[in-house]
């Protein structure tokens, strides 16, 4: 079978590179252009030193002719906003010409346009596309996903609060309002240099950022929530969202505060989320009485999710921990490039 | 004027540690016995490597008469429950002698002795020395702790917490539960090698323990708080608290969450804070638009408390971040002996 | 074609949980017998909870027969010397059945017995077998590997300082003694708890250990240096070495330093670099002006080697970097897997 | 007493932060001004967070006029270079006045004006400075320090390098060439951002840098030794010196190799080092047996040094730890201030 060819918008970040290294040992897919307008001209191993003796390509300067003529699947990474027309754009074109655009930027995850005006601060002209454009939480939505055209790579928070309460939102287990209060290693930060992504800053040391409900992920973790929540035309649900830096490069934990609306034991929930994930093979539920932790996703494009019960204040707590970069950006989204290539689900991924 | 005379029992802990470098530079005080049954014999500074240079003592194995005999003030760590019946032993023959002590233990912390079987599976013998202890959160309690016999040094969760809380707790801002979602440094679970305290475990990783209202700081958390609770009676408070390990030494982050009972702005809180603690020298309330880190802490004896209002649900979220050993445990304990002697209550802290 | 048995006798060991995780995704292995004494009944997920959805694999007690019987390769983790003569018992029924060893301690890596009295305090009764034993550097020895019966697969240290001495040594660049600083993430020391592996020991420090040429390790280095020194005979090459304990995880870096025999410029040592290493594909030679760093071969079977000429002392510094478990044990025990039973040397390492 | 004046030019930088804690805290000194041109306006507590209840200082323009005026001792942290005039201008202006200058950069601490063009592409044009100027190495230069009039504060390696080798070069114990293998935390490279000092280039990582003879503090190192070195004449000490960034934040540990030009026991070494280092109570000289580790002096003004003989190669391993911005910087400035005003040499600094 001829291998998928493969292209990279904004081949510098840290996302980007880990697509890189998941596509070097993908046994279906092979580059076509791995462009970055700040590195063009070096290898990428100049640039990212850890794909030394992995990967042997050259960054290019992005032109959309090649891209759209060469390219079977284009991955675009971008700061939210500032792609957003050229992503239109490659989107129209490469429908003509079969081809399929994955979308890592938060450019196209909302469905309602508005949104962008308030969490995003920017005007979003495509409100066709918002519609069009498929939601990539692969395991909440991989019937969908198989037939993008555009697919909008989630948010690492969004990711992992997604996946921890879809199937107790769905069982409509919890009432009010749900607490999420979630540490993300520092190359959530990117790896450009700036204040708060320091070894000064970061080192021995947590702190929160953008708290009281302006992380934009806010909206994408209750868009989804609600989308599973039965009663989201009456009873929608909110959450207070408060994110942190730790002190390591990958891995993200949640620890989410849900009170609980009825009774219920440990071992129904665990029942619960066993059935709901039964067919997901990136998805740890974990047992009664064990709990994730952040270094045991580390590396991998799985979940791990666990709870427990306050039975005192009858709040459940739901702890998932993922890898950023990985289940949270770029394993995620080779994960949803091979549901939309019919590949197996987990090549390059292991 | 005479130094004052220091006993340490359970000096080979971090905790201990810690008070004998805060004793060594201060101006009033002197060391009488520093007791370790498991170290006895060695200097100080060759188990507790960081002291050498800083003091020159040696360990001795405990004996009841000659502590008694020699000193003016004893402190006591130790595992809670180990040394419970001894401390009580030791108080009544250092109240005789003019002497007292301070209780770095879970012992004497609760006043209800059933909370005791309750929380640390301990029958407590010692019903009325729970009456006369004092509580030693400096701050909230500064005018009983100068004529203490008993001090029971406060935990590390419950000084972050409280300190964190009683302000908006008095002044009836928050209805019903509180989440606190906190992490604490390695040094919280000792230095003697274990499961959860090596290097593999707790490096690049974050991971919850004693979830689901099974931790007794708990206890101590949400009677500190009633006290301040206008409405104990009838409405007491409870908390939702889940404590987690985090890849560095030493320090706390709190993350806590209050339901607003009122409308009220963010400047309001802070004259609340700022008034509360107008004479607290070791209580730094960040203005509105700041937020507490772990780092600024460590290695002090502040608490640093910041706190930001999500007003789509109504939510408080305060947070307090201290140097889990120091403000904590020893550093506090020092202010308290402070406090006690009638010394500037920053002596040797700085 | 039948996937080959593997077998690991010793499988709680960190290096063991490394070498499942390379079979579970290897095209041709599949387990036999997964042993482990201590952890036997619990799968192999409870216990390294970082493999959980990657294997699905118990531990069982090991069983003599049953290994035999049923495996094809065998891998032996263990402390030096605890396992000694049983593994000679079993390399001769492996013999007979077909069946091949390899060994990730140190007792078969020296050729001279009376070595192991010297460093390793053990009286060595199988000096045929040390004969017979081949040493498992891939780079160095591939050719021997290939029908290897009984293969003693390097340490840690060795690896990184053979790979990155031999060329020189073989073009005689250097005189006299070699001085190699080396510093090694905390798995080094197992992940037993122990006073050297604590967080409160490890984190923010840099410790050495075994200073003044009493690590084990000399011995195998100046070994196998002397293998590539055109004069052993007559100047045999000393080496001082001292290792230490870094703050992280994984990954050894060594900084060498050579006394230049003769005049020579970086880019001819480049050359020859790259000339000894043409056909090694988990070996990067960095140009002049570029020097590793841990970061990049953690978590990869890579070393990166890279140097530079001070010419003031005429010192050659050659710097090399591996990750200690993998390339250091447990994926260079893969690779020499693969070599010995015919498959691509990279199957289940990248 | 009349406190002494303090200013400080270049008060943004990490050192310039550590001085002002040890002021706030000295009982002899009190601030004139505090001059950044990049934070004037701002509180010290704004810019440097952990400076917050410590000390409420606010950040002025530096001004020659007033800084002159009002000061007794003016510290000056600077990249060397930048402000190498300006100094020389506040030197003479001072001395008429009765005050002093500690410079921290390296501006004054060669003696031999042509070694800056050398190794700091500097043309230096105050040669008659770079006479008077006293080198602060405080334990090897006390009798000079007291009345310096411009002192040159070392920097962080050589002040670890230069107690470490100082008693053993004296006393001729060894011959040739020294190799020095130094890795230092991350607040050496400063904390403006920058591609070297984020925390996904530091974070378990080991990297070296200024490799092959051209750190500059190669110049002082050997300035330094050669001054201690009987034989500086005919057979001036060269040294191979390769520093390293660590994953910490603070902290310094230098591992030496010097061969052994005579035959000398372990605790004979130890009587010479606790000799020359007798009225030294920074100085923490380590029995044979210990050897020194990072942690242990971090947060402090102490050097740990320790060694071990190495017979088979008669090469001297000695290690050598500060902490790079006390001891190294910031400490060291303080304790040669206090010397210069007649204090007790530990004040402010314990």
């Amino acid at each position: 079978m001829e291998k998928k060819k493969i292209s990279i918008i904004g081949a510098a970040s840290i996302s980007a590179a880990f697509i890189i290294k998941f596509i070097a040992r993908h046994s279906g897919a092979e580059f076509a252009h791995v462009c970055s307008s700040s590195q063009a001209g070096k290898m990428v191993h100049e640039y990212h030193t850890f794909l030394k003796g992995i990967v042997d390509v050259e960054y290019e300067k992005y032109d959309f002719d090649t891209v759209i003529n060469d390219s079977d699947i284009i991955f675009i990474t971008a700061q939210h906003g500032v792609h957003l027309d050229e992503t239109a754009r490659i989107v129209k074109a490469a429908k003509e010409k079969g081809a399929k655009v994955i979308d890592l930027s938060a450019d196209y995850r909302l469905k309602d346009a508005s949104l962008y005006d308030k969490w995003y601060n920017v005007s979003h002209g495509h409100s066709d596309l918002l519609v069009d454009a498929v939601y990539g939480l692969t395991e909440l939505n991989a019937h969908n996903i198989k037939d993008a055209q555009l697919l909008a790579n989630p948010g690492c928070y969004p990711t992992c609060a997604l996946l921890s309460l879809a199937p107790i939102v769905q069982e409509e287990l919890t009432d009010g309002n749900i607490v999420i209060n979630a540490l993300s290693g520092v190359s959530g930060a990117g790896i450009r240099p700036s204040a708060t992504n320091t070894a000064m800053k970061v080192c021995d040391n947590i702190f929160p950022y953008k708290v009281g409900g302006v992380h934009p992920h806010t909206a994408e973790i209750e868009q989804g929530i609600n989308a599973y929540n039965p009663c989201s035309a009456e009873a929608p649900i909110g959450v207070t969202f408060v994110p942190h830096v730790a002190p390591f490069k990958y891995g993200i934990i949640e620890t989410i505060y849900a009170h609980l609306a009825k009774d219920i034991s440990e071992s129904a929930i665990y029942d619960i989320y066993k059935k709901f994930y039964a067919n997901s093979r990136f998805v740890n539920i974990l047992e009664p009485g064990y709990l994730p932790e952040v270094k045991d996703v580390v590396g991998t494009n799985f979940v791990n999710i666990g709870f427990k019960i306050d039975p005192r204040t009858n709040t459940l707590i739901v702890i998932g921990c993922i890898d950023n970069v990985i289940k949270g950006a770029a394993g995620q989204a080779v994960q949803n490039m091979n549901i939309m290539c019919g590949f197996d689900e987990a090549e390059g991924l292991l």
